[in-house]
Order: structure tokens, then C-alpha cells, then sequence
């Protein structure tokens, strides 16, 4: 664990330390970017990791500064180790404005390699107005010392994955029983979500956390990998301090794919981001 | 009304001569095209049918016949007239590919204005395995015969909308109250859909069906227009000739903007495509 002995803050954490992006000095909109090995399951960087590093550099590129809707397709597995983060300005508004931006590794001979293309839509979020009309709610999640975190016993995602270390990740024990074997079949997903090291919530540590439980399969009992095809976010509100609840549905797994309908809510009881994602079912 | 005396069929509609694309010589993945006044709702055209326009000229652009998910982004509001659809491959993979396209008009000195951009993953739904698992209910919504056409007094989306006579659209009375003062405040909106020309549903006209009902926001008793800023829609299966039951909910109105969430059910009770969007709210 690389947890700090003070709580971290926003823009000095592991979160924002990893998701440093550093603009190509004669390239507008172009942004060098090291995937740290802290974000992966088993090998492979977290997809909710890689968009948030892909937000920071749309964030750094458009006028607006926060993402409302950001649309992800994930084109191949990410590793870590370098990339570069390239941006287009495609429309620049008074209230909103649209960025596209695509991640890319390196092969052996040095070829950009795609691993994921965003199409997102940013405005500012401290300059909407207060209005709620909602009749949504939180997840029924029982309180935060009777779920279950990473020392429970069964780790929240098996298999050496070193973002287990990065999250403060705590299960709603009626959609853990996939970890002793007893999955409730129901493709429902619930946990309290902080970063490790205390670091508070933004909108783009959200774009990490609608992707970073255990998948819904596993509560039907595929305990296999569901690669995203695409994953897109509402970021509805900027988050209060203190935990996270996130809340994860599978209502339709059909034709070997499935969706995931996140939401996630913060310590004020508000809607703060909607996420949905297209995934490949595991094979039974 | 342009009802043709035999049922229309897949290939030979309106919908499939509205969304012709041309493919332009010598332009590898550019197709001009004529966005039609038919499919306007007051003077802007339909965001859907732009959807099914820009799908159509994806599905002739990528390895893979038929739209998996689609994300699309709107810039500016279409108007009928002359348009041109630039695609792109990002990735052709063996049962997915990946491709990104823009639809632009023209403004009084013939410069290309980006209308829509979309990114979206296409893959072959004839080629799926059978398996369901599902917890996903269709829509509670009466028989057809109980449900409002346009015929039955107001029209079910106000203004001169040459839509309307596109599409045979019928409203659950539950959901058709704003038409008489009255909107029952749960922000839903449910209906029988039907090509008016009796064209059985396809991948593409999915995309349409998506937001063809008159905003959810209307049975909130917003009566203003809801621009899209951002529409995902996945196609999870092939839909069954017949009718098409569309639902749609928005749960959250905040800061000046709502989410749709939509769900298409065919006559096979299967759900078909999933739907999300985020639209600015109307003005209270």
C-alpha cells in the first residue's frame, strides 16, 4: 500500500501524480503521459484509469474545464508504460464545448497504436444553476463498516491486480457472495469508493470510479474477463467531500454482451455521475 | 400524409430514400446526402433521423454491417438540404469494428459546418449466440388501440412538425398529458412506433426510434426545447416485424440539464436498443 500519512488533496495525490499529462513542446493539443502499473487488473491498465488521464487532457485543451458527457470506445488493451494523448478542438461554445481525443501506445517499432477514441462534451459545472428536480435514488448499501474492503478476506477483484491498492474499495456484502461462490444472479454491483490515500473526489476521479468495481458478471456468476466496448459518462454535479456510493446494474446480458448502468453519489446525497457501458460477456 | 397503398418494405420506404447516401467518386468513406424537410420537428431536423443517416453511411464505410453502439455528439442543428458524411475506420477487428463519422452541411460561402460527430462500434447481430439473460420488463404502456395517434386531437409534438407524418406514433394516454395541460410530473414518456409507411424496424431505424417520442421533459411540464447534447444508443439484437414499444424515463433534472434513458421492446417481447441522452433542460 502507498498510502500517505496526511490525507492527500486534490492535485497532490497518487491519482493526480498518475494522471500527469505534459504538453509536446510545438505540438498544440498533443500531451506525453506515463501509464503507471499502479491502475491495472491483472495486466491490463483499469479502463476507467485511462479516461480519466484522456479528461485531464481534454480538460487541458478545451475552453470549458469540466466533462459533462464523454464517450469512450476502447480499441485495444493498454499496458503500462508511455502514451500520448491526442486532442482536436471540434467545437468551442459560449456554454459547452466539444473535444475528441484518442490515446495511443507504442509497438516495437515505435508506430502509434490506438488503445481508446473520446468524443466528450465540456462545460462548468460551478456555473449551473442549483435546480434539482430528481426523483432518483441513492443505492441501498449498508453503512461503510459493514461492507467489505480489501482485508475482508476474498479480494474485491482476484488475481494480482495492483489498483486493489489504490482504492479504498468497500463491497456491499449482497453483491460479494461471487467471491465465496455464491453469486446472488442478480448482475448488481455496490460499494463505498474513496481513493487510498484520502485524496477527495472530482469530476475526473468520477470518470475512474464508474469503472473501477468488480464487474457485474461476476454477480451472475461469469467470473471472466467483460472487456468495455464502450463506455459513456454524465458527470451530472461536482462531488462533496467524503465517500463515494456507487451502484452497478446489469438488467439485459444478450447475444454475449452485456451493459452497465452505473451511478454514482456522493456524501450530499446528489446524483453525481451516470455512466453506461457496452461490455463483452465472459463465457460461461 | 405520404402512406403508400401497399406496406412499404425494407429498402423501399421513405426512411430508406430519406437516408440515401452517394458515395462520392474518388473520396474513399464520403457519401453526400439530402437531409430531408420530411423528418423536421418545427424547422430543425430530427436528431434521430440524423443518427440513422450517419449510421447508414457507417455501415457502408466499416467491415461490419450493423451499429453495436453509437455515441453522437451535437454540434448544430441540422436544417433540409444538401449534407456530406466523412468516416473514418478506427479499427477493423475480426467481430467488432470501430468508426467515427461527421455530418456536415454548408454555410452561404459553401464552407463544410460540422452538424453531428459520432463514434460508434459495428459488428454483425446475425452472427450472436441466442443466449438471454435478462431482468429487463417492456414498457407498461395500453393496447395500440387504446393509444393516441395523431389523429386524436393534439398533436403529439406541438408546432408544424413534418415528422409527424413520418411516423405512426401513439401515445400512452398516461404519458400525453402535457397535451392537455396536464403532465403527470414523473418525467416519462411511452408509445407505440411505426413507420408510417409500414416499414418494418431495422438496426437503422432503431436509431430513429430512439427520440422520435416528444421530450420527457414535456411530461414534466417543461413545454421548451430540449437540445441533445450527447446520444448513445445501443442495438442489442435485431428487431421482429411489428409495432415497436418505446419507453422512455428521465430520472434527473439538474443544474440545467436531464438525462433520457430509452428502452425499445419489439413484437417479440425482446428489448432491442438501449438508449441514454443528455439534453439541456427547457427553461421552467
Amino acid at each position: 500500500m502507498s498510502h500517505t500519512a496526511a490525507q492527500a488533496t486534490i492535485g497532490d495525490s497518487e491519482f493526480d501524480r498518475d494522471t500527469t499529462i505534459a504538453p509536446r513542446a510545438g505540438e498544440p493539443g498533443v500531451y506525453d503521459a506515463e501509464l503507471s502499473a499502479g491502475w491495472t487488473i491483472i495486466s491490463a491498465v483499469n479502463g476507467g484509469y485511462l479516461l480519466a488521464l484522456v479528461g485531464r487532457a481534454l480538460s487541458a485543451a478545451l475552453p470549458h474545464p469540466d466533462p459533462f458527457t464523454v464517450s469512450a470506445h476502447y480499441l485495444t488493451s493498454s499496458v503500462p508504460g508511455p502514451a500520448v494523448i491526442r486532442t482536436q478542438v471540434v467545437r468551442a461554445g459560449r456554454n459547452l464545448s466539444t473535444g475528441q481525443a484518442s490515446l495511443f501506445q507504442f509497438d516495437e517499432n515505435g508506430a502509434e497504436v490506438e488503445r481508446i477514441r473520446v468524443l466528450a462534451s465540456y462545460g462548468d459545472l460551478d456555473g449551473l444553476p442549483d435546480t434539482v428536480h430528481t426523483v432518483a435514488k441513492p443505492p441501498v448499501i449498508p453503512p461503510y463498516e459493514d461492507c467489505l474492503g480489501a482485508e475482508a478476506g476474498p479480494a474485491p477483484i482476484p488475481g494480482s491486480s495492483a489498483i486493489v491498492d489504490r482504492l479504498r474499495l468497500r463491497l456491499d456484502p449482497a453483491t460479494a457472495g461471487w467471491a465465496v461462490g455464491a453469486p446472488s444472479g442478480k448482475g448488481e454491483m455496490r460499494a463505498w469508493f474513496e481513493l487510498a490515500d484520502g485524496r477527495d473526489a472530482d469530476p475526473l476521479s468520477l470518470l475512474l470510479a464508474v469503472d473501477a468495481l468488480p464487474p457485474t458478471a461476476f454477480d451472475l456468476g461469469l467470473l471472466g474477463w467483460a472487456p468495455t466496448v464502450e463506455l459513456t459518462t454524465h458527470i451530472r454535479c461536482r462531488p462533496a467531500p467524503g465517500p463515494l456510493r456507487v451502484g452497478i446494474v446489469t438488467r439485459n446480458l444478450a447475444g454475449g454482451f452485456l451493459e452497465e448502468d452505473a451511478e454514482v453519489w456522493d456524501s450530499a446525497d446528489r446524483l453525481v455521475a451516470q455512466s453506461r457501458q457496452l461490455a463483452r460477456a465472459p463465457r460461461p
